[in-house]
């Protein structure tokens, strides 16, 4: 009856073209939103504590598959993939809403297992769930949360804080979720052609865990905060180092140089992608969903996070117009290539 | 490869009942949460305003059909949809986040149609979109909008402060986007039998407006404010009246009698209901989706609000035990039924 005659497939313009193109025509509306859409998380400021909040969506056969994700797993990956969010931008965060819209396969017990993993995940995080919404859809899982934070707003780490000289950093380890992925979908091929196949995972419980059941890093927000370090710019790694690393790049005006061995990769993700012909750099700079934090600190902090054990230094920024590069182990440099993490169907594809 | 063994269907439990036993199992972890899930909203206390925050999903085919919802005003409804939670708690909306997961049906007009509309709605609102994320899915749309508002969170108005004595209110009237539905469904299955009729929605703007482009009520919060009237319990009517009922009997511990002749339905509705051969008192008390306020007040307050033209006293609530039930206008009692309203392809279903 209603119909839209012109069509521009969203092809075009890729999921970030399309949010950036849909927020620039907003325009706030109140005196208290102090970070609007466009960073990790939006700020809107209070007479007292400022509220930083951000959502995240996951959708089945785009984000997980049912196939090999345990569903208390999914509840666990939910509540991090949105809180992590709020970390990115140096905030602890404090309560999540979730909103599930579920096809008619899924049944009590797999949903009631689904929230024993956020419930789980919200212990461990100190985390509060405090509303949602529940409904059916024709076809598959849409999970939607929205984590908030507690910070002041004029203490935001956004993404645009970076400055020529700042060093660039890391937490963890990076690549782990990707390879886990690799394997999970490789016994899934086996497993679909010969259903008498058990999956065989071998001892990859590592990145098997890091794809499955993430963490999210508020036990640095919290060091960091002991450690008396305001970084100059943060994100989280969700769709891969070198699409992130284009975010910062962007929103800071800076460039900048990684070095490849500096990129620290765990020795059972470096083995999986040799075992399947993948360079492990690649897997370290386009591989998603680690979860870790990105982060820039003024070379002045050197000193107080050069021996933390979980914060490396992968290089630094430099003046705009440089590009970001890579400088590998010979000491080519070679440009980074922003492609970041495509999800299986996700809206590039 | 991992299988769920046991299978209860949903249906047992229906949504209402999936909902109570799922945040039965939340323990709050931090000391900031004032209100949990449960309610219209949550509340989180800061040191200074406190936060209202709420989730609400619309997914195609259960809570829409494209067939004859433009985008642009289903963008609007989303909007309404999710602050309308906000107000219910007798608090001014303030920000909205807002997930798309949507099929490679929809284009790149189309999506920029449904932002207008939100877009729209925010600046009648004074509402800023501050975040959201977007994603494909293989089928449909799904929406998952989180909107906040500040306010005192001890003034907070929940569903349980109804006292025996109290009045019972409701803003506007009622049943009209349900006799909307009727018509634009009608319309759609002649369109449907032969696709050279255009449909004809005749001068039925006002319902199909009901349907299609709701409002929400924060021009009652306002004047409640400026009148002195704090309601001793609220909620909006999403689902339908006599639901409604259902969730502020059952909160606040009273019934309630309500007074078919008070009940407020519109000339368009009554007559509509009429053509479709349906009780309009049936399409006042289960049509669902006219996001207007149900709410009671001390008897004190009757003198304040007897003049406003968007409030009408429809009953008033009585010791717990007594059940719930409508009086005819023929003087007789009736039990109420819970039904509320049963979007097409609910949960339930």
């Amino acid at each position: 009856m209603f119909e839209n005659k012109e069509r521009t497939s969203i092809d075009q313009l890729g999921e970030f073209g399309l949010i950036k193109h849909l927020i620039s025509a907003i325009t706030l509306e109140t005196d208290n939103t102090h970070l609007g859409a466009g960073d990790d998380a939006a700020v809107i400021k209070s007479n007292g504590q400022d509220v930083f909040v951000s959502t995240d969506t996951l959708v089945e056969n785009v984000h997980f598959d049912m196939m090999y994700t345990p569903l208390k797993h999914l509840g666990f990956k939910t509540v991090v993939a949105n809180i992590s969010d709020i970390c990115a931008m140096n905030v602890i965060p404090g309560q999540l809403t979730l909103s599930l819209a579920f096809s008619s396969k899924y049944t009590l017990e797999a949903i009631e297992e689904f929230y024993a993993g956020v419930l789980l995940a919200c212990k461990r995080y100190k985390i509060d769930l405090v509303g949602g919404d529940i409904c059916t859809i024709p076809t598959g899982l849409v999970i939607t949360g929205t984590a908030m934070g507690w910070g002041d707003a004029e203490k935001a780490v956004k993404r645009s804080g970076a400055s020529a000289g700042d060093l660039l950093c890391v937490t963890g380890d990076l690549g782990g979720a990707y390879m886990g992925l690799q394997l999970l979908e490789r016994e899934k091929r086996v497993f679909l052609e010969n259903k008498e196949m058990k999956p065989d995972l071998g001892s990859h419980d590592y990145i098997v865990g890091r794809q499955l059941r993430p963490e999210a890093r508020i036990d640095v927000i919290r060091q960091l905060a002991e450690l008396n370090v305001v970084p100059t710019s943060m994100m989280d790694i969700s769709d891969g180092l070198s699409s992130e690393i284009f975010h910062l790049s962007e929103a800071s005006k800076v460039d900048f140089s990684v070095f490849e061995e500096k990129l620290p990769i765990d020795q059972d993700t470096f083995n999986m992608a040799v075992e399947f012909g993948i360079d492990p750099t690649t897997a370290a700079l386009n591989g998603g969903e680690d979860y870790e934090l990105l982060f820039t600190v003024s070379q002045a902090d050197y000193e107080k996070i050069k021996n933390h054990p979980d914060i490396t230094v992968i290089g630094h920024a430099k003046e705009s117009g440089m590009k970001n590069e890579l400088v590998s182990k010979q000491g080519n440099n070679y440009a980074l290539q922003a492609q970041g993490w495509q999800h299986k169907g996700n809206s590039d594809a």
